[in-house]
């Protein structure tokens, strides 16, 4: 079932409407996501980075989490995301993970730098080599190093995802 | 503390370890990473996506949670992280939101790609932009999209991240 104009604009709402909330409760940055699936919501998420001292509990990482604990799977293929703000690049992994279908922001990288945060960074960060990053990525190798994925391809009750 | 090449060595034969153990006892993929700080390892993580259900669950995101919980925190700063294959865009962004100083891998996307995994697919759907990409980002705006920030901006209570 495609959502209408009319319906998405509605589940923006809600999702800024969380943002907000969650700012005026203290519990965390101006973040909202939510996970909807056949026209209903399935899951939600706020920004919980602070209050669950997980530097991982974006909005999005949170609903996407609980979207899947709701269907038990490890996958939300046939859902769409809606954000108030647009993913930074570990919730935009995280979208590609979950084989959401495709997703909906309001605000861009550039408020959320604007606000304080660093989205716009990140994302400029990984178009760096690795070893120029401002968090350095250092390629260390070891004689074993194939020896996980060819357990990998030897394993006959291996789950792909 | 700095720590030895020989020392890093160690800390990544552990991930590989980790990693192997984790595909023979079916927990999930070729992945393993750990959390050292001041020359401890505080925290591991291996890929638990289909064992709990949850995308994010990449071995990296395992491990820096798990650091967070064991040190009370939401972000690791003065902590290197090993993991035995180069971390996707979602733990990259992990990384860089938990504050690690720096990261070390041995496998590489390329190789990641090669057994299946979709990293360097995710890598290269970055460069393009939202509405072009293979899960589209539809830019969809609300009239309240900027109550967020204004929210964030005003609250007194605000933890930053």
């Amino acid at each position: 079932m495609k959502s209408s104009e009319e319906t998405r604009r509605g589940w923006m709402q809600q999702a800024v409407a969380l943002a907000v909330q969650n700012v005026e409760t203290n519990r965390g940055g101006p973040f909202g996501a939510l996970i909807v699936k056949d026209g209903e919501c399935i899951a939600s998420g706020t920004n919980l980075v602070t209050h669950n001292n997980d530097p991982t509990a974006h909005a999005e990482i949170v609903a996407i989490r609980e979207g899947c604990r709701a269907l038990g799977t490890f996958q939300l293929d046939g859902s769409e995301l809606y954000t108030n703000c647009e993913p930074c690049p570990m919730c935009l992994g995280a979208i590609f993970w979950s084989r959401i279908n495709a997703y909906y922001f309001c605000a861009t990288r550039a408020d959320a730098a604007a606000a304080g945060f660093d989205d716009a960074f990140i994302y400029d960060q990984l178009l760096l080599r690795p070893e120029e990053r401002a968090v350095s990525g250092l390629h260390l190798c070891v004689e074993n190093s194939a020896a996980p994925f060819e357990a990998w391809a030897r394993s006959a009750q291996k789950i792909r995802y």
